[in-house]
């Protein structure tokens, strides 16, 4: 399957997202918002309960017949916002107590603008939190030497908590020996193999789980879906994604399959899922006939597509049919603004979480 | 899913495997081995190729129908003697080659019967190829302290290319410290979280491959088995078996989902498998019903079920009901005799691999 033009799921390039949301902000804001049929509030400030084993699906069949949008959709911009103050009271707490600032470093190699105003949208959300940011830029030129020996400070600086070197890096350098330079305490990236074995193994734990399948588990958590028992299809088997979301899903309970580029079936198989987690790439790829009524849907793909009526002359979508997933699913996050914002709040709760680590306090 | 009483699946401690293996061979040579219905052979010396796709299932539900075993017996007992050959071949090679003997380091603490016996085993197996093997035998009440002493001279010394340490360990010690000791380059058990990761990652490769899981998809490949495209099922999700047999499955191109104990629909999932890896420990729980027609299952549970017919009061029986099995598969592994052999044999070959890797030897 095609990787996503614009996915950016890693979190050394989060602020794409945020700034794809930014500029789509009109499209999600004319959608209909439409509330489940069942669901019972849990908190006041979060989202109401959905729970997938009390739906009767015939109920949502109905529901398609009719064709009126019946799913619930699971708001990620909010969400993120909501994490975002919680992390700002912890990092407040944590200062407070014992005088530490959570500190997230970033390299950036390079002119490339899109990095740099990634880089810049990084800096802006720590800075909303009370977490330090820092940040250097080298030239295009740069030795490979000179970005392993700023690894190496920041490895060494007790102040920096969490460390992402912004990716693509120029073609003169090894990707993989300047991020296996990272230290593992401070991967907030989670990407590290060590990281993935520990997400892999009962009974251990990793440091940081990836931010974008942090993010998606998260937003599953918040609108209190249960993920325990349930069938759970990944479309997508990416390090950075796919992967790592099935080990997620698998931790809490659920069965599992994933479905990626060499399956001969994939709508039967998605089908038979309540919770479908697809980061692949492909505009509207999952299709209503893909979706089993009731399933909980989150959509991590972020693919433009031509629209004339967009002064950019193109809109973004999901990997979901949104329009068609609306009538079928229980819930559904929306692109933009389902799991994008998502993947920074996680970059953040990582920093805090290991500056929190980093100083022993609960 | 309850654990497998005689079960061993860690290199650890595999010779238990080859002991349980000798005692049943009676057992074993009472089947009928019949031949599949449509196989080609590769080479004179290998078993024929079962490919999935050209058997249909109609010929399957026919054979079931009439009662009569149709499924291909995976031999384990006889593809492990050749991959010793073959080791034994490769050990000789590397010696001629740069004088370089791979070397099997062995710890065992306390007294246990069955971990001497293990232990007795693993050093034939060695000897048997080739391969030096190494043993410290401590007392039961010797101190954390003096195991790592020995791992960390096995770390250091050239002439240990594995390292083992046999389980269980004395209550008294910290048995993840221990294991945490024995450096990556030298864990042939493969057990390292690190190990994990990297098996888990596109791109990336793990120094070692867990015995057991590597020995279940060795059987695949040396029958031929097409793996690219197919379902698998993998039944058990633990660290040494299930979960590693699934990262593999998936890195060579099979869609997988993986059934567990809180999986609500074991059976409906089986089902849709064209290959079932089953390591759960539940005597005869995947029934005929389980199976779908033509499908290729390795079953690495070996339970004991009361039989009063035998010498010992039991015998040995796998997760699979073989007998249905046999009806309705288009091959599958016998208990014993099936997998078991096969992880000894995944022992030796990580240890001569270890030493290659160690000398830059293709």
């Amino acid at each position: 399957m095609a990787s996503m033009i614009f996915t950016d799921t890693s979190s050394s390039s989060t602020s794409r997202l945020l700034t794809l949301t930014r500029f789509c902000n009109g499209v999600v804001s004319r959608r209909r918002y439409i509330g489940p049929l069942h669901v019972a509030p849990l908190k006041p400030n979060l989202p109401p309960t959905l729970c997938l084993s009390c739906r009767p699906s015939s109920r949502f069949i109905t529901a398609a017949m009719a064709t009126e949008p019946s799913a619930k959709v699971i708001d990620g911009k909010e969400v993120a916002k909501q994490i975002r103050e919680e992390i700002s009271a912890e990092v407040s707490k944590l200062k407070d107590a014992i005088g530490v600032v959570p500190g997230l470093a970033v390299i950036l190699v390079g002119d490339r603008k899109d990095s740099a105003t990634y880089v810049r949208n990084k800096k802006k959300a720590c800075e909303s939190v009370g977490i330090t940011s820092f940040e250097v830029h080298l030239p295009e030129d740069a030795s490979e030497q000179e970005v392993l020996k700023y690894i190496s400070d920041f490895n060494d600086d007790p102040s920096v908590h969490g460390i992402l070197v912004q990716l693509p890096l120029p073609s003169h350098m090894n990707e993989q020996t300047i991020l296996n330079a990272v230290t593992i305490e401070k991967d907030v990236d989670g990407f590290h193999p060590l990281n993935i074995g520990r997400l892999a193994m009962r009974g251990r734990d990793p440091l940081f789980v990836p931010c974008t399948p942090k993010g998606c588990i998260e937003l599953l958590h918040r609108y209190g879906v249960e993920i325990k028992g349930k069938r759970a299809v990944v479309i997508g088997r990416s390090n950075i994604v796919g992967m790592p979301a099935a080990l997620l899903l698998q931790r809490e309970d659920a069965t599992v399959s994933i479905v990626h580029s060499r399956t001969k079936n994939p709508e039967e198989i998605t089908r038979q899922a309540d919770i479908i987690i697809s980061a692949v790439g492909q505009p509207n790829m999952v299709r209503g006939s893909w979706i089993k009524p009731g399933a909980v849907i989150i959509d991590v793909g972020i693919n433009p597509v031509e629209d004339a009526s967009s002064p950019r002359g193109y809109r973004l979508v999901g990997d979901v049919c949104f329009e068609e997933a609306c009538k079928i699913a229980a819930a559904v996050t929306p692109v933009p603004g389902g799991v994008g914002p998502m993947t920074i709040a996680m970059l953040l709760s990582n920093t805090l979480s290991s500056a929190k680590r980093a100083h022993n306090f609960q």
